[in-house]
């Protein structure tokens, strides 16, 4: 995703508008768009985590509020506001409880805060569910009815969408699907989470990489083995670059952990029987223009097609995500759309 | 569940009224309920499967029409139908495609024509989850706000309830949590559906006995290994009452069952986040009302405790399901009463 992105103007829009805002721990992205996911305009802020959670809820609504002025829209065309963060959090009471890597945003009522800040009505919602809303509204979902979204980077996040709906789970911890079990065994890989055995405990960043310097210890040899040895820092990145130079390690490693992703993307089919399956995140080795990204898709759609139900097996759609990193504050401006709407029509 | 239901007469009734049809292999349930889901009548017919679809739709609306009549209220007075099937089936066009067990009865519009023949309208679901939201509506999960449900029996049948909503999938197979991926390994035991690895192969009750069949021939004694010597059947009801005598064996597989269980709910757990999970079918190990129920609860409460996230383990309330195979009727009952409430409202 380039960090060029095209935009209306005001004239252009169609009315209303909706402000987006995807809190992450290193930088916080805030767009606007109108009420058929145009963009009108978007800024990327440090987070400042250090600043605490009230400075935070302020400077978002302000970035809000300055995009606004930029496009000469006054904050009364702005109808709602979304607002997406990492958990963990209280989606229903709008708050972040114990979010990892923001220390002293503890317990912080998030929502009603940039609300306050910014004085519009705020939705709530999980990062990844709200990823997944993005992709659902404007980006490779856009023409399926429902989906789950899973996003592959350090760990697997998940989001499910039916419909207009967001699988939010009874505790705000629906689409957790990192942490679906694909090897039950006693001895299975340890996840972030301190489980075992779960998907991203074979299938994210980490893991990957994991898997690959015990392969290397064990013995392996080839282009990706040497560069490790001359010094270079193992990452998905790099494997993916020995894969398309032919490195066998490489190729075994993108390729099974194309096969295990397949096995929870079976699970999560027989359980949701969504529409499609989008895959996103870092760590989708070159996605679709590379051949690395191809053999890699292939490889997941022929081993969710050897093992599922074939009704749900054969029409289900496999593919790489399209919004990028950009695709959690159009699904946060998108959940605030549909509450506006839903509330409007009542 | 006895075969005396308590029921209330007319004049106790609060209108409007719903018909609940539950379509099985060997025999059709069809209860009449009030708007709070009391019940005013019941009848279990024999399909007789060999007549063919069109007289099964005229033989279940004339059902529903007898026990008006014989309640003495009027089929204007019921304000919608529901019909509950087994799949393969489209739920968005009402139509029965390769339901299993129902030679002749293939892509038949098994809704509309049940709707002809009564002259109401007819709301169409799949029977677990009508049997699912039968428990939610009215059952062990009649306080729970979210729920999955699973049907321990031959296989291991799945619904999905979140508020009003069955996840009835993109292409009406959503919830079937039978056919999750327990174990991902290629030689991992073969489930009904020719597949391996699923929750169904090592939960079902004929996985159950398929299990024991396999201790019993690698040498396996005790009072359950010489019962079956001696000639009985080897059955899951056969195991529980040899559990129930502290069999060795019994009690192991019992046990297992509840870990292998538990396993998959985590999985569940994870991706759907619900409020409970209730254990329902034959095939539940004496219930709550025995020792073997008991434990066999506890065990899958344990192994879920052990392995979910947290937040959703320690909240997620597991029970036993409460109506029996009455959770269909009362289920399809309901989904029609939402259906009529919701356009109604519109």
């Amino acid at each position: 995703m380039s960090e060029t992105r095209p935009t209306i103007s005001r004239d252009q829009a169609v009315a209303p508008l909706f402000a987006g805002i995807d809190l992450g721990g290193t930088n916080t992205k805030v767009g606007l768009v109108d009420d058929q996911g145009h963009l009108l305009g978007y800024r990327s802020m440090p987070t400042k985590v250090e600043l605490g959670p009230e400075a935070g809820a302020r400077r978002m609504a302000e970035t809000v509020r300055e995009i606004a002025d930029s496009v000469e829209v006054g904050m009364a065309d702005v109808a709602q506001v979304g607002l997406a963060t990492p958990g963990t959090m209280d989606i229903p009471a709008g708050r972040l409880l114990l979010p990892v890597n923001f220390p002293s945003w503890h317990d912080f009522p998030i929502r009603d805060r940039v609300s306050h800040h910014c004085g519009r009505a705020v939705t709530y919602e999980n990062d990844a569910n709200a990823a997944a809303y993005g992709e659902f509204w404007l980006g490779a979902g856009r023409h399926l009815p429902s989906l789950i979204m899973l996003t592959l980077g350090t760990g697997v996040g998940g989001g499910i969408i039916i419909g207009d709906l967001t699988i939010d789970g009874q505790h705000s911890h629906g689409g957790e699907c990192g942490h679906i079990i694909i090897d039950s065994r006693y001895d299975a890989r340890m996840c972030n989470c301190g489980q075992r055995g779960h998907l991203e405990a074979y299938c994210s960043a980490t893991a990957v990489v994991r898997r690959t310097e015990e392969a290397i210890k064990a013995g392996r040899q080839g282009s990706l083995a040497q560069a490790v040895a001359d010094g270079e820092e193992l990452t998905a990145l790099l494997i993916d670059k020995h894969a398309d130079r032919d490195d066998a390690l490489a190729w075994e490693i993108v390729l099974e952990t194309a096969r295990l992703l397949g096995i929870g993307i079976v699970t999560l089919a027989h359980t949701i029987d969504p529409a499609g399956v989008l895959l996103g995140g870092a760590m989708t080795f070159g996605r679709s223009e590379s051949k690395v990204g191809r053999r890699f898709l292939e490889r997941v759609r022929e081993e969710v097609r050897s093992r599922a139900l074939p009704v749900v097996g054969e029409k289900l759609q496999i593919d790489f995500a399209a919004l990028g990193s950009d695709a959690g504050f159009y699904g946060a401006a998108g959940l605030a759309r549909v509450e506006y709407h839903r509330t409007k029509t009542k």
